[in-house]
């Protein structure tokens, strides 16, 4: 066998294909089918007049099968910079945002300039698992902040974790795999934490477009001074249901961009320019209907909250954005539950164990006795056939 | 300032980037307009067909909107098996194949899982400068293999660079940037040479579309166990045109690539879906015409070489595929040469300064005296002009 680098062997396989692995040949009755609660994603095309505006590109402008810059195509970078800038209440200007092929790019990429091998970087408990097996393959040291029963991270704890060796915390608001909505003064107590240590706070937000509140979820960008601290992430694969052609962004100072500029180039060239058209026509053109599909989700949100009551064992720790995050009511660890629920209740979720470290002591830690419910793509209906199946569990 | 990793500072910005600033703000004159022979992309969008085939894939097929798998869509996975068993005369399966968001993409994902902080890589004089770029961000020590003017790298010299800390070998055939196709026997002894030691021997073959012989251009995949050693990269971006796209391959052994979709999972998620559904619309319809593409490469490669003749003080070093390396005939290093050809010659052309370190004695090492010429996009006309600039230069 060739070289292997230690770091990826002592990393996790993909997740999401680990359970896929678990549904694999297995046949559900007809009147029992599988409910796949498991990816993050949608599972629609996007609107017929965004397939339409990506299509017509495709055969009217030739630029956009040739490469472009490699931090994105100016007007999108604009766009971003002018609706952030209005929407959060501050300042964010087109050469603070780079266009990424995808919002997990955009992570690994302002990483990679922040933290290297033997570096620390905080985050805490449940993480998303993307970002643990980033950290593990460049051999930084991901410093678990657990949290408790409210799985709000807390900024004293993560205090007594910095040391010379930390480079970054990193936070995700609405949270998955909580569906955990940050509150703003927290995000402000952790921005005013970073900086006062000179480390980056890097804020995903990939599912703001779902929040339930009204109005700017945080204040971080009315700092006139943002960008020496806060590097934001973002994803149009939710609100545009553009999954298959990667389009994310980061936002951050210019000299943090012309690093990342370094990175983007050599692992990506640029990003897909495709993607990059129907992000622009869908930020300009469907306000209302990314209003109406937060409605939708936020209303599924309200059912699953309400179908939760009736099962008093089971606990709703978080539920937001995409996701529940829920403690199960059974003695063995989640990952033999999550395995299970396939076979009795036809039900593909994430175990806890998925997010997060084993205990060492044995099955009733965070991550033995949590699993993680996608729970966006079934409407009201199926959500009620959710808790009925779960209802019915006997594990 | 936030932290920055040191192995950024420490690598360079993208050259191409960097040589784009070097017409920022420039009039030509119209009787001699600019002539971009920088950057080794087409610059003509793909044949409409092709582009008609992506458009309607977006209207009519849902899925290629939505996330596909890790490592590709599996029947491109096996088209590309089926044709580069048959092309090579060898045996390549669907699961020794990966897709990656372009050739970029398929080096650092693979040299990522071979390579780590510390280690060394063996690359051949001149480098192509994003394989440096990505090794020394990742603080993988690049071991320079210097080649003389034939361009072509020694196993016995290579052989003797090689450390208990080497991991792998990497040539580019085709290569960029000197446009040498090496010999089937010397890819051949690296082969050898690299499986003697246990080491990686990455092949970056993206310009095999264009290489001047016929058949196979080497015979390492007739070898069954080419995947204990070989690892194999591609890029659809040059063949089709779809530079826009990203699309790219690698072909490894399985358990590389079951590490190769832990990098390629926390980079990218999947591979752009449109580019993938192009690159296989390409591969199954396009053989006839990328036969012309090719045809007219080599005719303009012809122009070039007997274009040359008429400059006794040049030196034509390697002249293949999309680029001609030369050496230039002043006192002063080629940075400042390709600087002053933009303002004398209205042409913009690389340094050799790009593509390998500067000699410590003064101006006359390779790096110094050398250009790259990427010629593709320039017509046998157009060529014609390229050779009269290049005589009137007076620096």
């Amino acid at each position: 066998m060739q070289p292997i680098n230690p770091t990826y062997t002592q990393t996790f396989p993909p997740p999401v294909m680990e359970a896929r692995r678990w549904i694999e040949g297995k046949v559900f009755a007809p009147e029992k089918p599988l409910i796949m609660l498991s990816q993050a994603a949608p599972v629609d095309p996007p609107p017929p007049a965004l397939a339409r505006a990506m299509a017509d590109a495709l055969i009217d402008d030739p630029a956009a099968h040739l490469y472009g810059p490699v931090l994105g195509l100016p007007a999108l970078r604009a766009e971003l910079a002018a609706q952030w800038s209005a929407s959060y209440g501050g300042s964010i200007r087109p050469e603070q945002v780079a266009i990424t092929a995808g919002c997990n790019q955009a992570f690994t990429a302002v990483m990679s300039t922040l933290a290297g091998t033997g570096d620390e970087v905080i985050l805490p408990l449940p993480f998303y698992f993307n970002h643990k097996m980033w950290l593990d393959m460049e051999g930084v040291r991901s410093v678990h902040l657990p949290t408790g029963d409210d799985l709000l991270p807390d900024p004293d704890r993560a205090a007594a974790l910095i040391t010379d060796r930390t480079r970054a915390i990193v936070l995700i608001s609405p949270n998955n795999p909580t569906g955990k909505e940050y509150p703003a003064p927290l995000l402000r107590a952790f921005l005013e934490l970073a900086r006062a240590h000179g480390l980056a706070l890097i804020l995903d937000e990939t599912y703001r477009d779902f929040h339930s509140g009204t109005g700017a979820p945080h204040d971080l960008f009315r700092d006139p001074d943002w960008d020496d601290t806060l590097i934001h992430l973002y994803s149009f694969s939710k609100a545009y249901r553009l999954t298959g052609h990667r389009v994310g962004a980061a936002m951050a100072s210019p000299a943090r961009l012309a690093e990342v500029e370094k990175f983007l180039d050599t692992v990506a060239i640029c990003p897909p320019q495709v993607g990059q058209i129907g992000a622009l026509w869908g930020m300009r053109n469907l306000g209302q209907w990314l209003a109406g599909e937060r409605a939708e989700i936020l209303a599924r949100r309200d059912a699953l909250v309400a179908g939760f009551a009736r099962l008093p064992d089971w606990q709703l720790l978080g539920c937001g954005a995409y996701f529940a995050y829920v403690r199960h009511p059974f003695a063995r660890p989640s990952d033999v539950i999550a395995q299970d629920m396939v076979d009795q209740a036809a039900m593909l979720v994430l175990p806890g164990t998925m997010f997060g470290p084993r205990t060492a002591q044995g099955g009733t830690g965070q991550a033995e006795t949590t699993l993680r419910i996608a729970f966006a793509n079934a409407d009201t209906n199926g959500l009620h056939e959710v808790v009925t199946r779960l209802a019915a569990l006997d594990l």
